[in-house]
């Protein structure tokens, strides 16, 4: 998993800015008959179908979102991707189509850009999305990603996340914590192999958490059994930030409290376990460990039957009145307030 | 022109990432009622009107795109959005919507962002542009803008770049080689400056190639005036690598050659000048020097009256058969073949 870089080396000046752009695009293809124009013009060209379009944007630096000690960068193209997909998914619609903006030093060879290219046809290939455009540029250091996804649902299945309402349900897709559970062990194994180059990664056994760091999944998956079952939620996010700063912004945003039940919330047995290695409890990686991209959603009550039918989705609490705040009911029966404790790059960087 | 950054500094990490966010966001204001949802959700919602979309990205990059000793971050900020702007207008389409990136080292303060802000508001009023989404992050050393400009128009009057015909005019909008001469001032201010910090930059009576270098426009007005004629360019293309490079990729996507006559190649006599000082030949800024931002396009030999009538628009040639190649008409009666020799910025980077 630590390596993957190619052995060949060329130097994008070989290449040069209009050469990269073919050799990157050649193999680029196109699976919606809504994209009249993909790459090679001033923009690309989309004919709407009649529904409400949806455009989300993430930057990816490296240093703050990434660290290629331990980012294989197949990886880092396809998470680029992903994440964006999952702010689709949030808005419960269906991702069309893609934007790629790639900012390399000229420490990265064409293999490497090549690499992370494949992670994103990769990402494309699998959530069926077309990439449609997109610059690709130099820095003067470092590797600067930035996406642009672009999808569609009916006005009528459009999920925001201030529409929450009281007494819905508050319900969360598969578990949580594992990305950052693997972050934990990633970091561990990079502080050990800078004190000692000859140690091998002691990694067995992590592969979940591993993955959910390096390799997450956008719940289309969810988005679409959600329509089979007729449900469209009252209000949705993706879980980027931890389930502590999600349920605040849904509630924040919607003028309502929340109670979530700590017994409820998912949390795989061998993310627990990373937890209590690092002597962290698993409850709190789930609150604020961030980069699970798992939904965040709310439904009315009346799609409690539903819902209970669809596996993989737990049901964590209900919406409140806002007076009553936003709080978990810990196992020892205890209200706790929710605090926000997410990540907060601006508090880490140096120049 | 050299300084506007404010002189009261407050931390980026004083707000975190949401509070600058919301900081940043709060004056938005949304001009289009296809703008369904702007900042503040998992992604921005549009209702497409019926016409076609268009989508186009940039990145812009501290130390490759721009230098901020001589660059106000204000300007920076129309500039980036202008840019955008340029690649829906050479769509021949109307600009919508922008969705912007910022990634910032701790360098910065919010006033400096807030700049950054007022330069991207600008834009947005002038050309009346909704911005509706956006990302901003920290990096770990520069500044980093990606913008991705969202426009439309009606499937017919969508103008590519490789729809050239044999006998179509070459025409180009305003005059070229000012952004380039611009540039060449400013660079050497910034030498002279580094010499000697007493020195009073001298530059005066060289405003407007300064303000064709900082503060481009997107000539929407062209757009909307073929509009108003009844013209739709056969191909169209904006000038943000010079002419040669872009009369290029219209040839050679529409497998065509070309004639031009550097005689007809608009210049502005300021311009001329500047290229003199600089014992630079004015065509070659013109050709080869880049972001002017200006609109290159081809028109139907009928449309010849109608294109003539419009102020601002340069017949500089028309398009042959693709054996004849890209060549010019020198003033002094000799054919030369064109070769792109824009940006590349590959060749300047270093880690």
């Amino acid at each position: 998993m630590f390596e993957d870089r190619a052995n060949k080396r060329t130097e994008l000046s070989e290449l040069g800015e209009f050469g990269l752009i073919n050799h990157l695009t050649k193999d680029v293809f196109i699976n919606h008959p809504e994209t009249i124009r993909g790459i090679g013009d001033d923009a690309a060209v989309i004919e709407p179908s009649g529904k409400q379009m949806l455009v989300t944007c993430d930057l990816l630096v490296e240093g703050v979102h990434f660290d290629l000690t331990y980012t294989p960068l197949k990886h880092l193209g396809y998470k680029a991707a992903v994440v964006n997909i999952s702010d689709i998914a949030a808005m419960n619609g269906i991702p069309k189509q893609l934007v790629i903006g790639i900012a390399v030093s000229n420490r990265f060879s064409v293999e490497a850009i090549d690499e992370i290219y494949a992670g994103i046809m990769l990402a494309c290939e699998r959530y069926k999305v077309d990439l449609v455009g997109g610059d690709t540029t130099s820095s003067r250091s470092g590797l600067f990603i930035s996406v642009t996804a672009i999808g569609e649902a009916e006005p009528d299945k459009v999920v925001y996340r201030n529409t929450a309402k009281e007494n819905n349900l508050v319900c969360v897709t598969g578990d949580l914590g594992g990305a950052y559970a693997g972050l934990l062990l990633l970091e561990r194994e990079k502080k050990t192999y800078e004190a000692n180059p000859e140690m091998q990664p002691e990694l067995e056994g992590y592969d979940y958490a591993l993955e959910r760091q390096l390799k997450p999944e956008a719940r289309m998956d969810v988005v679409l059994k959600l329509r089979e079952a007729g449900i469209v939620p009252t209000a949705m996010i993706d879980i980027s930030d931890g389930l502590a700063s999600e349920i605040l912004h849904i509630c924040n945003d919607s003028k309502m409290g929340a109670v979530i039940y700590e017994e409820k919330i998912p949390i795989d047995a061998v993310v627990a376990g990373i937890a209590e290695e690092f002597h962290i409890e698993p409850v709190v990686a789930a609150l604020n460990g961030g980069e699970d991209y798992e939904l965040l959603f709310t439904v009315d009550i009346n799609d409690f039957e539903k819902i209970s039918a669809i596996p993989g989705i737990s049901i964590i609490g209900h919406i409140t009145e806002e007076a009553t705040g936003v709080n978990m009911m810990s196992n020892s029966g205890s209200l706790i307030t929710i605090r926000a404790q997410g990540w907060d790059h601006y508090r880490n960087t140096e120049e």
